[in-house]
């Protein structure tokens, strides 16, 4: 409780990551989505003469890259974002450099989102919360963090006692949660458009207004609570909506770049300050070097992966800076 | 092609399955949730002893139980589901228990269902599938298995172009997944049961529809798909009305015992046959060992287990036997 009081309200998720958007002058999430064929040839060849054509080898690539990606953009990005899935698929080995990464970057002084979209009952989603964002308990009666990310997303389908273990382990360990609301992939209105009978909302608001009940008190003296939101920029219309229902919710934005969204789609995401939002760009920034502008520079896949981090950054902050004033909005005013 | 030409059709997972429920006589599915505190005092102080007071302590301790587990219901029990997020909570070292659990129980002949409740949008949703049902590509060409149980649990959050990759790499691997459709939790119905204006079915009906349309054509001799669904035992009704709209899906049922839904409350999920579903109980098998009647006959924990999982298949078999003709069904007469 001493330590905690001595952190000080900003050492909360919300005031960590308004401190990084403040100091890097950036909006920037970098997502850390490793693939295989697309990865710097001599990446994996190093790999490969060290470990052999196994998985190990794959996960092993997977780390150096990641590492040399966090070196390229530390200082450009608020945030990095390792997805989850492409590191399961590397099998245990995988989940060791999930581990790693994430720690590297806090090392780096970057902060980390682990995008792994768990969600489950309510014991179950302890274990979860626990595992990623707590500290899981020893036999001695110690604990110890399992994997340490700033903050992890989650998906609202199993309801509220399904997300409650998570914002209380948020609260307890200074840690964040994104929950899915609007994703960004084509077929996310399949379940989240559908309009309800009572109140004639699409789910996604439904959800929107779950989550803002869940985290209700909760605000920080900024005025955001640890619980986020998942909004697609894919959908800018959707995520102007959602911003009315949650007023105190980092938004963590995915779709910029590669998924066709542009720095005009994102705005409706911020606050008045232009915080409040967080975008996320994976292939478009990672695999830069192999865009022909890159090519034509000579350009190394880490210093591709910077331009592009420091390209994305300058079109958002240029586009707040240019937005028509009526279309800003303070958490002060919604609430 | 030849050699799958070779395995026939029943060496899909639903006829895999329904091979499992036919020669052990059992829809009993054994969840494999292992929790610190209620392990066996000697399995925890056993690997305290070898690796200290760590989380590879706790992860081998898992390994140990969950092996011993296996051991004790392999012929009770049509399948076992370890519960991913107990694992992952110990870290990387968990994950390499999970995977190892789930070879050992195949080794054991039981059938194995990763209840992971992965989601994500469409190219990740591959990696998720290919990881975790499929094989990784290798940098020579090849590819490896990182985790190979036989289904895994999805969430449908995000729609059908996230449910596709699963189903495609199902197809191809002879592997199965649940969608998540009705969960047992006590909140399931905060998104679940919403009523969607068009057409005034709730969500979870809605995501039963896009199942049975994402699995549509893919039935077995049997009559039944690889795409399964999830359908919590605690909302017979809600389980009623799934098995309406998918005649041709496995089910999960989870909810059973220590969720308090008894064998009445799952028959709905059954087809005339008696195929079709199984019921998933954890806590209430795997920790029967400290039940008062457990303690009173001096039973092992092993003993326990078994004994548990035999009391709950043969409480199914009686229901299923004596159930009345008018609620039983067939997949013919629904399709």
């Amino acid at each position: 409780v001493a330590e905690d009081a001595a952190r000080g309200p900003r050492s909360g998720f919300p005031g960590r990551l308004r401190e990084a958007v403040r100091t890097k002058n950036s909006r920037v999430c970098v997502g850390l989505d490793p693939v295989l064929d697309r990865l710097p040839a001599e990446v994996v060849q190093a790999s490969v003469q060290r470990h052999g054509d196994s998985l190990l080898a794959v996960a092993m690539a997977y780390l150096e890259f990641g590492k040399g990606i966090i070196d390229a953009v530390s200082h450009l990005a608020a945030a990095v974002k390792p997805q989850s899935a492409f590191f399961e698929a590397c099998g245990p080995a995988g989940l060791f450099v999930l581990k790693e990464l994430i720690d590297y970057a806090a090392l780096k002084g970057v902060l980390t989102i682990e995008d792994a979209k768990r969600g489950d009952i309510s014991s179950t989603a302890e274990a979860y919360a626990q595992g990623h964002l707590g500290a899981t308990r020893l036999p001695g009666g110690g604990a110890e963090p399992a994997f340490a990310p700033d903050a992890l997303t989650v998906n609202p389908y199993l309801g509220r006692d399904g997300l409650a273990p998570f914002v209380r382990v948020c609260e307890e360990h200074g840690k964040g949660v994104f929950v899915l609301v609007r994703t960004s992939n084509p077929s996310a209105g399949d379940l989240q458009d559908l309009v309800v009978s009572e109140g004639g909302l699409p789910v996604y608001l439904r959800v929107a207004a779950m989550v803002a009940e869940i985290s209700r008190g909760l605000e920080d003296p900024d005025g955001y609570t640890p619980v986020g939101a998942v909004v697609g920029a894919t959908y800018p219309e959707q995520a102007r909506a959602a911003r009315q229902i949650l007023p105190s919710s980092w938004f963590l934005v995915p779709g910029y770049g590669a998924q066709g969204a542009g720095a005009a789609d994102v705005l409706p995401c911020f606050d008045a300050g232009g915080y409040g939002a967080i975008v996320s760009s994976s292939r478009g920034i990672i695999y830069a070097h192999q865009t022909p502008w890159a090519r034509e520079k000579g350009l190394s896949w880490q210093a591709a992966a910077a331009a592009a981090a420091d390209k994305m950054r300058e079109e958002i902050n240029r586009a707040l800076a240019g937005r028509d004033d009526r279309s800003a909005r303070s958490p002060s005013q919604c609430t």
